[in-house]
Order: structure tokens, then sequence, then C-alpha cells
């Protein structure tokens, strides 16, 4: 068989197993990112050994990942955190640390590198806004309170988990580093990501207004060209200083978020995000290897789980103590989910050789376990009690229609 | 470098020049295919040399040329072509049957071997819908009846080009075949094309109602996966079969053409069209070599060139003598462009060896030239005489609509 048609059926086979598997998990209410990794578990050298890594996949993974950053940055708009306020800051800051923290010393206590531990403790802070949004939005509560909390907490986790990547990748690039050399490291790392704030917003906000004097197809594919350009540009940049490519992506996103223009570019990049970051996410699932593992690596894996499931739990409901014990419980389960930004977290430490092929797995687990259940728990928690605030939930204003069509790019797309 | 950095470099560099010249080009009413071949030409190694080819990126263009092609048979609505008849069938067969004829026999009459003769006739087969429909649409000319004739033209133009490559591209695959083997694979190829189309249509017109009983959101995403699928299978399968896998993605755009879905399908598929296509005509580029070009080969471009104008122009003229010798001329200008599919056959031939690289640069050289200079000689053509169907051509009543999104398309996107 020739090169290309090679390659075609590997993305034939991938982009369409991904999608079915993606299909049938809707039907149960159950994540598209769940169903893709287990695509790619079943297809890996694991099981089928149908798809194996290749030049082409590999890059072509890496460039559907950073798209998907570029989309959750997209997503992270300022002046929308700043409304849901220091309630969403409190719960962010508490589960992510509480999570980091957990994780860092569990894989210490098992002896495990300091780099490894640091990598783990970082794939455990991040929420998917995605599967959260998904299921508050099927069950008609995405107008509460609670929800708004952990939707804003959810945004504020991605923005500290891309902190602490950004630091944490820095940092661990040199090995045996001094701590001068720290120092420095994590200077560049937060330089990286407050210039390219500083710089970029000026640029973005003056470009956008001046595109829009065009007619309407002109004004969408320069728009688009200049997202995707800044998105090429700042991942490259990330790169090239030895930070992730996607701490880039997620930058360039975070620059469009409050434009006018974001929700625009949202649906435009749909498309592209429905065929790269499938196969992504399937690529990282033929990665997990389940032959020959030891016993306690598969016992580290339950408390990786456990410990992500926890560190959320009491983290955020901490931070979320004046919504009840209830409303704190809700919150503390709706930022259980991980996954996008924990998985991309897992497979750079794997690609650097920092995070060992068993612990990879391990997290994967983790972002399988914690993606399936807590939209389940949240289902019966929030159906105890419709009618505390029934009609605005169902009605859905006109205010309200901006998160119900974040939430279904949530649905139709991220998830 | 990390070869994800290098990766994203050369995406960044190919993505941000091609679509920078774009829009200059755009400026100047120039077809933004021109200015994406001459930014590859610039940065490939016959000038620049920063952007060489490499698996990924050689790879990926090969994505984007199926993608490109895909869009391209969503284009050819076969309900639209009845519509337009027979005029459009003459001028279409004329057009097609001429420059194919010229070009073989300048090849033969130069002593080039029977296979890349072929070829290069079948690269001056295919107008560039985009290019003409453009062009007329800025001149307020697309609701004519000339301008019916080229479109349609054009469109069955596409496809009597894919018939005569899919026969090509089976019969050269093998060196030295017997008669008996040519008949076989010609069989073969046109089997292909019919079985494609005679069992893929029950499935998208059984499929695509069934898809439209979800709500939006998951209706939008099925239908790109079920587009995206079939489009990749058919490459896929294509391919397998030793066709170009460009074929097999034509025909899965064709199968949609007729459906209600068209529409929102093309819109849908703008994006990646956006990403991808540049990527592909700017690798296109890069291939061209013009150093060491023999005088020999400079002449025989520039009649490749005159032998693709003459075609058109005598051939389609020919076809549309029932216009007046004025609508005549103007139809066979019309269709000189061009453009996609053209360079497409070009560089499947340089692919597989059968074209020469000094052949395949003046093939380019061919489809630069005549994408440029027929826009100015339309507008000159037509300003002339702006009453004769003005009030129709500039109010653009409800029944123009469709039309009007299909040049749009065209200028936003294709070109």
């Amino acid at each position: 068989m020739s090169e290309t048609a090679q390659m075609l059926l590997s993305v034939f086979i991938i982009f369409v197993s991904a999608k079915a598997a993606g299909a049938i998990f809707a039907r149960f209410r159950q994540p598209a990112v769940v169903a893709e990794i287990l695509v790619g578990i079943a297809l890996g050298p694991t099981l089928l050994g149908i798809i194996h890594g290749s030049e082409f996949l590999d890059l072509f993974a890496e460039l559907g990942v950073v798209f998907l950053l570029f989309i959750v940055g997209l997503e992270c708009d300022p002046t929308e955190l700043l409304r849901v306020g220091r309630q969403s800051a409190a719960v962010a800051v508490l589960g992510v640390v509480a999570p980091f923290a957990l994780g860092y010393f569990l894989m210490a206590a098992f002896g495990r590198p300091v780099n490894e531990s640091l990598f783990v403790g970082t794939a455990l802070t991040a929420t998917s806004v995605g599967i959260t949004a998904r299921a508050l939005e099927e069950l008609g509560h995405l107008r509460t309170t609670i929800a708004r909390v952990i939707l804003g907490a959810a945004v504020f986790d991605d923005v500290l988990g891309i902190l602490i990547l950004a630091v944490i990748s820095g940092v661990t690039t040199e090995m045996g580093v001094s701590s001068v050399q720290i120092v420095v490291l994590t200077v560049e790392a937060v330089a990286f990501c407050g210039l390219s704030l500083l710089l970029g917003r000026p640029v973005v906000h003056r470009l956008t207004p001046y595109l829009s004097r065009h007619d309407e197809n002109a004004q969408e594919s320069m728009l688009f060209a200049l997202a995707v350009g800044l998105c090429l540009g700042f991942s490259f940049l990330a790169s090239f200083m030895k930070l992730a490519a996607i701490i880039g992506a997620f930058f360039a996103g975070a620059l469009f978020a409050e434009t006018r223009e974001a929700e625009q570019l949202r649906r435009h990049m749909g498309p592209l995000y429905g065929l790269v970051v499938p196969i992504f996410f399937v690529m990282m699932g033929t990665r997990v290897q389940f032959r020959g593992m030891t016993t306690e690596v598969l016992v580290m894996g339950l408390l990786i789980t456990l410990v992500a499931v926890i560190g959320k739990l009491v983290g955020c409901g901490l931070g979320a103590l004046s919504l009840g014990r209830r409303g704190a419980l809700t919150v503390g389960i709706g930022m259980v989910p991980r996954g996008e930004v924990g998985l991309v977290v897992a497979s750079l430490g794997l690609a650097r050789g920092i995070i060992e092929q068993d612990v990879y797995s391990m997290v994967v687990l983790m972002c399988v376990v914690t993606s399936v259940f807590p939209p389940a728990l949240l289902r019966g928690l929030l159906r105890q009690r419709p009618e505390e605030e029934g009609p605005a939930a169902e009605e859905g204003s006109a205010e309200s229609e901006g998160e119900r069509r974040r939430a279904g790019v949530g649905e139709g797309e991220r998830d």
C-alpha cells in the first residue's frame, strides 16, 4: 500500500471509530472524550494493534491538541471570570491546590522522581469545563448559582493549571538544575504568559474591529486566518522556549476570549475541532499499555483516581461552603471530571520522558473514571430539588442564551 | 529544535504567508490560489529554501487536496447540471476534448512519453469554477445566460476531468501494459466511479434525513462526521485501487451535492478548507524548480500555456456559438482559468514519476497564467454592455440567492 493510502486508512479508521463510539456514548449521556480514549485503547498495541504511532499521526495529533487548547483558551473570558467573582476563585484555587498537593505527595510516597510527581500533580489540577457544562445543561440547571460557580471555577482552573504547567514544563526540561536555573526558568515561563497577553492584546483588539469593516465572507476568513496564525505562532514560540506548545495556543485563544468575535470564532473553529481533536484523544488512548503492569502500579492508579476525586471534593467543597452543605457537595462533584487538560499534561510528560509509561496509563484511567461518574451523581443530586430555581432554569431567557450556546459548543463539539 | 517546534514553525510560515499574500492579491482582484502557488515558489528550494518537503507536510498537503476535491464534488449538483442543460454540456465537452487533444499532441511532438503526454492533456481539461464565478459576481453578471452557461460548463468540466483522470491514472500505473490490461483498468476506474455513486447515494439519502431528527448541534456534528468519514473512506478505496485518492474524495462530495444539507455542509467545511487547502497549494509551489531549466522546456511551457488558452477559447467558443460571436468569446474566455484540478493532476503525475520535474513546473506556470488574465479580460468584455441584462443582474432576487452564496463560497474560501 502506498504511503498516502496508509495515511488515509489510519485517519479514516481513527475518525470513524471515534465518531461512532462518541455517538453511542452520547446516547448514554457519556462524554465523547471517554469514547475516544477507549477507542484508542482498543485500536492501539494493547488490544487490536491496528493503529500504531507514526511520524504523521503523532504530529497531526500534536496539531490537534494545539487547536484544542486554543479553544479552551477562547472560553476563558476574563470579564466573565470577574463577574462570577470571588466565589468561583475560592473554589478554583482550593480545587487546584488540594489535588496538586495530594497527587505530588502520593507519587513521592511511592518513591517516584520529583519531576514525575510534579507532572502527575499538575495533571490532577484542571477540571473539564465541557463535561460539567453539558450535564448541567441537560438538567436545565445552567442558570443556577451553583452552575455559575462551577463553570466559573472550571475556567479559573484551566488558567491556573496552564500556569502551573508552564512553570513545571520549563523547570523539568533540564535534568538536575540548580535552584538559580529554576528561578530563571520560572521567570521565563511567567514572562511568556504575561508578555503574550500584554503584547498580543493590543494587536487583537485593534485588528478585529478593522476586519469587520470588510464584507461578511472576507471578515470571517480574515478573522480565522488571524486566529489560526496567532495560535500557530504562539505555539511555536512556547515550544521554541522549551515550554509546552499548548501553553502558547491557550494564551492565543485567551486573547480572543473577550472580543466581540469570540462566539463567531468558536463556531468557526468547530469543524476543525471536530476533525483534529478526536484524532488527538484516540492517539492518546493508543499510548495506554496495560500489559505487563504490576500490582503496585494498579494500586497506584486507583489511589491517583481516589486522590483526584477527594482533592476536588474537599478543595472545591471548602471553597463553596457558603452555598450550604448540599450546594458545596454539588459544586465539589461538578468539579471532579478531568478531561482534556489533564490528558494533555500526561501525554506531554510521556513524550518528554518525564512520566513513565505505566504512570501515564494510570493518569489516563483517572481521566476516564472521573469523567464518567460525576454527571450521573449530579443528575441524582439536582433532580431531587427541581422546584428551587425551576422556572428560570427551564425558560431560558435571552440573558441565558450565551451560556446555552456555550454549553452547546461543549455538547456538539467538545465532548 | 524539537520535531514539534519544527512542524509548528513550518505550518505557521506556510499558513501566514499564504493568507497574507492571498489578502494582498484579493485587493488586486487576483485569485488566492495564484498567491499561494507564488508563496510556495518563493519559500521553496528554488528561491528562499525555507520550506522543504517532509513526510508530515507532504501527507498533510495530501489530506488538504482530498478535502479540496470533496468540496469541488460538493458543488457538482447533478440537478443543477441538468437545468443548465445542453448548452453547457456542449461547451464543456468541446472545451475538454480540444485542450486534451492539443496538449497530448503537443507533448507527443516534443517526443515525450505517452503517459506523460496523457497526464499533461488531462491537466489541461478542467476549468476553475471559483475564479470565473468570482469575476462574474464582482461584475454583477451572475444571473445572465452567459454566466449560467459558464458555471454549468465549468462544473461539467470538473466531472469530465475527473473521469479522464480516473481512467488515465488507472492505466498509467502499470508501465508497459497490454491492451487487455488497459481495458480492464479502464473498466475498473469507470466501475469505481459508477459504483461509488450507485451504492453511496441510497446511504447518504437515507442517512441525512435521519440526522435532521436530532437537535441542531447534534445534527451538524453527525452530518460532518458522515461527510468526512465518507470522504476519507472513498479516498482510501480509490487510492487502494491504484486510482488517485482525490477521485474518491470527489465522488464522496458529489453524493452530498444534491442533498438539502449541501449548503450547510459547504459552510461547515469552510474552516477546514481554509486551513488545509492553502497548505496544499503552497507545497505544490515549493515543488516548482526553475533552476537549470533548458530553453526547450521554457518554449514547451509557453506552448502548453498557449494550447491551454486556445483549446478552451476554440472548444468552448464553438460550443457557445448560439450565444452570438461576442457571447461565444465571453464564454471561451470565462472558461480559460485552470486552477485546483489541473494542479492536482500535475502534482499527482509528479508524485508518481510520470510527469518530469521540468514539465511539472511548466504546468504550474500554465495554471498561474491562465488564472490571472481572464478575469481582467472578462471585466473589459462585460463592462461595455452593462444595460443588456442590467436590472436583473443588479437587484439579485431571492431566486438568485443560491448562486450568490455559491459564488460567495468561491470568493471567501475557495480562491
